[in-house]
């Protein structure tokens, strides 16, 4: 059975990917760019689906930016003081109802009967998108919204990690094997350069690299999550 | 009061629209270019925007070609034999779901209470995502998708055309001074160029332009549409 995975390229769209890999269904990748700041994700999503091992990767691009109004597609700061209650200014208006949206159109064209979608409700950001009932109400519509729905093809909405702490989904990862250091998470990645010694003439620019910020929502709560699980981050971060 | 209106520069949207200026309701047009065959259909929308002079015109690209899985977006030859009972593959697989999708992240970012559709159920093609059932279920997806319906402001999914026979649409359009030669309705037009007459030199190809092909499901309807009202098609069509 075929499952579409929304690939963000980041710690829980990875390991719910790997969690269908393990339940052996055969994967349809997708991710959407959308002109988010931290265009990490995008190179990190193609790292996921080659080791993945995925039938189809499938990429779609838009923009967000003509839309606005969050700290990921627009000129707002990206909040680092820790993660605060309420709706933070990186909510992205209806980005997983965008998502699900490109992902219903991609399971009616490739038959599949699942789309799996890592959004969490513990170890969250408060985005009202990531809840039980957006996922529910989503999958009321797609049993009309769709040629298969009418033909009664239903397709379920799969969130494995809804109820999920990050520690016991970063443990899960672990033990299905994935490797978080190809994963992206941060909101807001230091822009940096390797530097190249050169005998003589001292240190010189060398490739450019991303390293996570530490101190955004995204960083924190994957920290927070590494630390619970008694596990070591493999990435780096620009913040102790 | 602002309304989100989605305008896709075909006659129903541009009826849609004019329908919500009448009723006071400032509009922020929405268009979404996503590939399709039928790339007049934005410069309708900006010839139509123009003319009702909307308070913003957003338009947002993306490119389900990646997708494909219908004639509009992939080498899918669009049928010319007239309406058929079924969905035919002129559906875009979740097209309006991702529409409104779009239009609920914009709805959020400038407060608006409403989102204006310009679907159809009578004289329409068959696609599940233009029925009733489909509407009531985005608008209960939105009130729990976004930050805006968990504060409790509903966002309204209005769709004012959705039980009128296309002739009843022309006759309202008409009556609110909707110049029909703006819009562009063909799913498969044909590029044709006008004829420069060079004295002594005879006729050399000019400005390039886009006619209705006249057999499509989307000229039929609108040619019917305009017979059964009794009034005129400003429009060309290839095919008498």
């Amino acid at each position: 059975m075929r499952s579409v995975v929304l690939l963000s390229g980041g710690l829980d769209s990875t390991t719910a990917a790997a969690m269908a890999r393990a339940d052996g269904r055969e994967i349809f990748a997708l991710t959407v760019s959308y002109g988010q700041r931290h265009g990490g994700e995008v190179e990190a999503a193609r790292r996921v689906a080659a080791w993945l091992g995925v039938a189809r990767h499938v990429e779609v691009a838009t923009d967000l930016r003509a839309i606005g109004g969050s700290a990921l597609t627009a000129e707002i700061a990206v909040p680092k003081g820790g993660v605060a209650p309420g709706i933070p200014v990186t909510y992205v208006p209806a980005r997983n109802t965008l998502f699900l949206a490109y992902a219903l159109a991609l399971a009616e064209v490739s038959c599949a009967d699942e789309i799996v979608i890592g959004v969490n409700a513990l170890d969250y950001s408060g985005y009202p998108d990531c809840r039980p009932e957006f996922i529910a109400a989503f999958e009321a519509l797609a049993r009309v919204a769709t040629k298969a729905g009418v033909e009664g093809r239903a397709v379920r909405i799969h969130a494995p990690l809804l109820k999920m702490t990050k520690a016991e989904i970063i443990r899960v990862g672990l033990r299905l094997g994935v490797d978080y250091s190809m994963t992206h998470s941060c909101y807001d990645p230091v822009v940096t350069a390797d530097v190249v010694m050169i005998p003589g003439k001292g240190g010189l620019p060398g490739a450019i690299k991303q390293i996570a910020c530490g101190r955004c929502d995204a960083c924190r709560l994957r920290r927070k999550g590494f630390n619970e699980a008694g596990a070591c981050d493999p990435i780096h971060y620009a913040a102790p």
